[in-house]
């Protein structure tokens, strides 16, 4: 017995060094090291009992779940059934549709879904319980889904490359479609579907007109048919030209007859194809991309036509609130406010108008979107960014379950206190009829998805926060850490607190105070504070820091843009007085002086400085810790994180010595003890990070 | 016994069923399913003994050969020596560097290496033999590469994307190195030597700057120390105009002290970082890269400037002849030969000029490039193109040894009869002191490197025929297909004529009869004859098809363009006179009557669509064909080529009837009997071609 013990700890308790290279993400399903509880396990695991119609779904809900049980406790599943001692799926019409009620009955465990998707999703947790080694003792459990479409935007072009992807080419081959399918499009439709995610839109915002041609659509189709037994829905991007350039008509005019009647021939074609075509997803009128204003006509006129070509198909149309003009005297921050604010009411009962988080662009830190607490009769949809455009690509840890909780949880006061983000946007506050939620996908051919194994956490928390915004950042870490690398408690706390503190981090050796959008110039890398010309004075950095001899920062109280004024009025008492505003957010509303004392006792400069040398010494600190979990982890995985990190120390000094430097020729003074002025000089950094800009 | 047999029939016998990604390439390893082999291979399998310095190279070796007896025999091979049954590396100073010597010698198998990466080699086809169950009776062997530098030219970009790649993202992952190395760095390595391969040129020929930046040199620095001990030495296409771009000089002149002095110092920096540094790749008045030209200097005063620089270094400067200017009354077929022959005997000794393999580019079929019989006093390298940028992509089922090799099997004539374009540029026409060949990688991120598996073979062969170009097409197609699909004679035998039909096939079902450059324009993919208006005339269809109401071809006789007499007259005699002309290359230099007689009995129109239909025809057989082998081999694999066939299929229907419609509007002419006119009209497949350039 004593050796059998060895062996096993032999065998299973020191470093996996076999290769992983992450592709099965969180969905392992390796043997237990735990022995109770895979005895615990075991004895709900003998068979898999259907008592509802068998429909694609509940196969794959069986099919998971059998792989999942066989894989975790080594067993085989049967599928013959007994009186007790393993799983049943049937289905609660109480329940929602999408909701699920795992319990234990008479030494069975039962999952009942409100329809074969919250089979799926009940199974889904259930595998999660066993991967995270928690009781079955605690059932019953239910749950149902907050937000109505959660879901992936792709910005992925026809070519395979993707816009602000940063994990290798496209997944989608369009070439090889339909008549190839690369099996790794089930392996996606399953990562999804584990995290509740059931909605997909497969291609860039940016559009090309080509996907709603019939060569590109049967292609669609070919992927639609694939993902539907995962419970995911199709959407495609739209180029709003689309009826010039595949129609060609004169016009794409929203309220031109030929027009409207092209969108309901083309809509018509698409429904043929796929019969649950989720909708349009569009981005008109912003950054070039054609839109109804080319005709005088607003956005609500160009979200109604699309519309009605998709009301008699129950389809959707998402419209993005992601506009800004160039206007040198004007504020960024305000512009889609001052586009959409006054359409709310407008918009046909089967629109969602899509917000970025923030009213920049997916800073590291951003102030919640206005638009949240001014939209009461359109159904608000929450756009977040889960591949790291501004937070480092693929060689920064910055979990952002950390910046998606922050921003749900800010209060817009829409209707009284309380009316936090979330609740605006699942519906809660204004009882909108469709709720939906996005995020920018960080997926791509790299073999482990993400490129940055760690960033595999970010679509994981995406998709458990679309589903129950309420869960706390640290409880997605917990299941994902356990789930992805060890369920070693020394280990799971060391990697989770990695995570907690990666995001802070980031925003400290970047853009700390409320500083934002001082990146290099369209790659969106490395710093570029003296970023002075561009082609638009809004893709500047001095258009967003305003440092000068007197302080830094953008002053957008009364005296300055007055943006703030564009929140409610116990929003703005939050941030409008410089001396009690929360310093997260100190430098988006306030230019402040450099000797101005913070609350911190230091002064603005020294405090700025302060938190960019912090910044750089957490990743040191990670270094240092992510050294500690090395026994307890698979070591080829070990060593890519480790890689990066080393790779992030260099990025983050980078961004410390710029930035300090740079802001230093307008402070005129030295950095505060204990901290060294950088020995390198600006020019060196300008010439280092110069690279970043070289054709 | 009986049981024994028919459990061996079952276990082995069958199709595989197991998951294979092509992952693993040709360096597959599984347990070779011939017993008798199995046996006869083990008698030489007990050790490795080292009789030579332990080089990196030597330990590369080492490891590869137990990595492949391991796989292969099921064994485990011993450090310890016996007297017998083993392998032994030794070095034989006789041999050439890179040459190996394997032979049975009182029962051991000695390898002996001219050098280690001699050994290297031998060990590789050693593995080789054991791969295809070559009986080891047939020793000794001996090989030597007949090119010095054999080399794959990657056009990778620093942000991920690859210049006509079309299997996922670029292997190098610049912004994670030097911290993080992919473990696939070290696979692509093997992959190489395993073919012969001895350098690669990391980044586009439409060269960043920024890769010569210390940033970007300590990233290489980290890729040339992975790929050194598997012989492989680092070369970087450098941008001519680093020096105004990184050095902030006014000018590039290669003429300029400053210029001069930078470069200098630029490589020395290069050779600090990376001592067995290649040399420099370079495209420069070409396409709109910086050149010498632009200072009024010539292609030999820009290659000389940077010949100094490396010569200390023993380094090399590879020249590329692809350039040609925009004019509409010129042939661009003429003008690589028109700026180079003048220059031949004024480059430095250290300067290899690489010409690519035809006159206009990388087509399907050209005939050979007239500068590789024009330029006895300048190394030559050729430069092929694996990735298929003109052959479909990864849907198209290309085996590019037959380009290859009729390619290199062309006779110039440069020293009377027998000066076949292999042999210009293996040095021995001219004696040249250094031989260079290329190969454009095919190489990407997606799992199985190459999109298409079958486009493997191409890199395979390109590195075999780079090693010995008197290797037939189909010994090296059945080589790899024995070490990537299977032993099985009977599938086999099928693979291989799939591989060498494909080429032909695709010439006939795109630009039969020496049609050319008639594809979709910028994209490369599709037909798109119609083609009249570009940025370049010679950008155009038209431009090469000259198609007209008398016929069609490109007149490049004495009374056209006279391209023709570029070539020697023993060349020019083979393809002036259209009555004798080979019906591969018609077109290429005669326009022709519709009505013409050919020498098949048919009209130039009834030949012109018979192939087209035939080529179509021919894919149908494919698919066939391809049916047969299901038995035989890797269902994961087999069901992945089957449906890129399917998608050829749907693509060879497009250029038919594209081809064959649009031509039909000069022809006048039905489609012969048996065919049946397009079901199609020409307006459909405009349209539907028109996809591909929507923006």
């Amino acid at each position: 017995m004593l050796k059998k013990i060895l062996l096993f700890f032999l065998l299973f308790s020191f470093a996996d060094a076999r290769a992983d290279d992450g592709y099965r993400l969180w969905l392992k399903y390796d043997l237990l090291k735990n022995i109770s509880k895979r005895a615990e396990y075991k004895r709900f695991a003998a068979f898999i009992q259907i008592r509802m119609e068998q429909t694609p779904v509940v196969r794959t809900a069986q099919e998971e779940l059998k792989r999942g049980l066989e894989g975790m406790l080594g067993i085989q599943v049967s599928n013959t059934s007994k009186k007790s001692g393993g799983i049943i799926f049937q289905l609660d019409k109480t329940s929602p549709e999408e909701g699920f009620r795992i319990e234990n009955k008479q030494g069975n465990i039962m999952i009942s879904g409100g329809g074969d998707k919250g089979v799926l999703y009940g199974v889904f947790e259930l595998l999660r319980l066993m991967q995270t080694e928690k009781s079955l003792t605690d059932l019953p459990i239910s749950s149902a889904p907050k937000i109505r479409l959660r879901m992936l935007n792709h910005w992925d072009n026809p070519l395979g490359t993707i816009e602000r992807g940063y994990a290798g080419a496209s997944l989608w081959k369009w070439y090889e479609l339909p008549e190839t399918l690369d099996p790794r499009y089930r392996d996606y439709a399953r990562a999804n579907a584990s995290v509740g995610i059931n909605a997909v839109a497969l291609n860039n915002v940016n559009a090309s007109a080509r996907f709603l041609t019939q060569e590109y659509l049967v292609k669609v189709k070919a992927l639609a048919d694939v993902f539907r037994p995962y419970g995911i829905q199709v959407f495609l991007s739209i180029n709003f030209a689309a009826p010039k350039i595949l129609g060609n008509l004169k016009t794409s005019d929203p309220l031109d007859p030929q027009v409207r009647q092209w969108w309901n021939a083309k809509t018509e074609e698409v429904y043929r194809l796929i019969p649950d075509f989720g909708g349009f997803l569009v981005k008109a009128n912003s950054e070039g991309e054609p839109g109804p204003q080319e005709y005088g006509r607003n956005h609500a006129d160009g979200a109604n036509m699309l519309a009605e070509a998709l009301r008699p198909h129950q389809g959707r149309v998402i419209w993005r609130a992601f506009v800004y003009s160039p206007d040198p005297r004007g504020d960024r921050f305000k512009e889609a406010y001052n586009e959409f604010k006054p359409l709310d009411g407008l918009f046909a009962d089967n629109v969602v108008v899509q917000v970025k988080n923030g009213p920049i662009d997916f800073q590291s830190r951003e102030p919640f979107h206005p638009l949240f607490g001014a939209m009461p009769q359109t159904p608000l949809a929450m756009e977040f960014q889960i591949t790291q455009e501004y937070l480092g690509f693929s060689t920064n840890i910055v979990y952002q379950a950390s910046l998606y909780k922050e921003c749900l949880e800010s209060d817009t006061y829409a209707k009284g206190k309380g009316s936090t983000v979330a609740r605006v946007v699942d519906g809660s506050v204004h009882s909108y009829d469709f709720t939906a939620i996005a995020g920018v996908a960080n997926t791509g051919s790299d073999r482990n998805w993400t490129g940055h194994l760690m960033s595999q956490a970010n679509w994981y928390a995406f998709g458990r926060l679309a589903w129950n915004h309420t869960l706390s950042e640290a409880q997605i870490a917990d299941e994902w850490v356990k789930m992805t690398w060890t369920t070693a408690p020394a280990a799971v706390v060391v990697i989770k607190n990695i995570l907690l503190q990666s995001r802070e981090t980031y925003v400290n050796f970047t853009t700390p105070l409320g500083l934002h959008h001082i990146m290099g110039q369209g790659i969106h890398f490395g710093p570029e504070p003296w970023l002075a010309q561009s082609a638009r004075p809004d893709w500047t950095s001095i258009y967003y820091h305003r440092a000068d001899s007197a302080g830094i920062g953008f002053d957008r109280t009364a005296k300055g843009s007055n943006a703030l004024g564009l929140y409610r009025q116990e929003v703005q008492n939050l941030w409008n007085n410089p001396e009690t505003c929360d310093l997260k957010y100190l430098l988006w509303f306030h230019h402040v002086g450099w000797n101005k004392k913070l609350s911190t006792g230091k002064t603005l400069w020294d405090e700025l400085c302060t938190r960019y040398y912090q910044g750089v010494e957490s990743v040191q600190q990670m270094q240092q810790e992510w050294g500690k979990v090395r026994p307890f982890v698979n070591v080829e995985m070990y060593e890519d994180v480790a890689g990066r990190l080393a790779v992030q120390h260099r990025e983050a000094l980078n961004w410390r010595d710029a930035c300090v430097l740079y802001f230093q020729t307008f402070s005129k003074q030295p950095v505060p003890s204990p901290f060294k002025q950088p020995e390198r000089t600006l020019e060196e950094l300008k010439k280092l990070v110069a690279i970043y800009q070289l054709k």
